[in-house]
């Protein structure tokens, strides 16, 4: 009989999610943001995808382009923000939607200030909690 | 004994959530998407918005807008498709990937042709699934 409680409990343990911390994950994912923020900045478009989930199943949409797979929008980036023109990246009007503790959604505008340019627009990326930690599973752009 | 066993079981139906079945789910889904499309078709915007959240929070982000509530994108629809300019909806390259139970989110591309021209783009919509049934609680448009 003790057996099977501590099965019963075991299992519920397994099942249970553990209570959401809405709090917890914006500053998680406030915290990656700025890091991409930082490493745009630096000249790193490699430290900025690293929060890209790395897989052909990530997506992007912008305008009427879609993408598929990590790698396509590492060479978007490359392609079209190469050396100067990655120019200087800000974030603002920052919203961030927990829908779970493995899932939230950020919309956002981004600016770009190159030497002689910008380039600005909205936002919207959805996260999912990975054992490596969040990562952008989709981002639609505009 | 034999209550706390009891006890421990409700707690962990409860605790569990049931099997993910993503073929039902995307059924559900892709049914919403021909009910507005046959909704905007018929010059029904109402019946094409029933299916978005109807609630302060939904949001909805287009080229450098982001639009706060049901009542907003209602209006901005109104404005921009009233009569004849409504045409004829179509979607296409449809993806409904399913998150979790009460979660997805679907890629697509949507085209208005009306009297003596065509509108087309991409939009990545996220549904939650209510109490009264699956709603869009945030869309993109480009």
């Amino acid at each position: 009989m003790k057996k099977l409680i501590f099965l019963l409990f075991i299992m519920m343990l397994y099942c249970c999610q553990s209570a959401l911390d809405i709090p917890e994950i914006r500053n998680e994912i406030q915290t990656i943001l700025e890091i991409q923020k930082i490493s745009w900045n630096d000249g790193n478009i490699e430290g900025f995808m690293e929060h890209y989930w790395n897989s052909e199943d990530f997506t992007f949409q912008s305008g009427n382009t879609r993408l598929h797979g990590w790698q396509e929008l590492l060479s978007r980036y490359k392609k079209s923000y190469s050396g100067e023109k990655m120019g200087t990246l800000d974030f603002t009007d920052i919203s961030i939607q927990v829908l779970s503790n493995d899932l939230a959604y950020v919309l956002g505008r981004w600016k770009i200030i190159q030497i002689d340019s910008s380039r600005e627009g909205l936002f919207t990326i959805i996260f999912q909690r990975m054992p490596e930690g969040w990562k952008i599973i989709h981002d639609h752009t505009s």
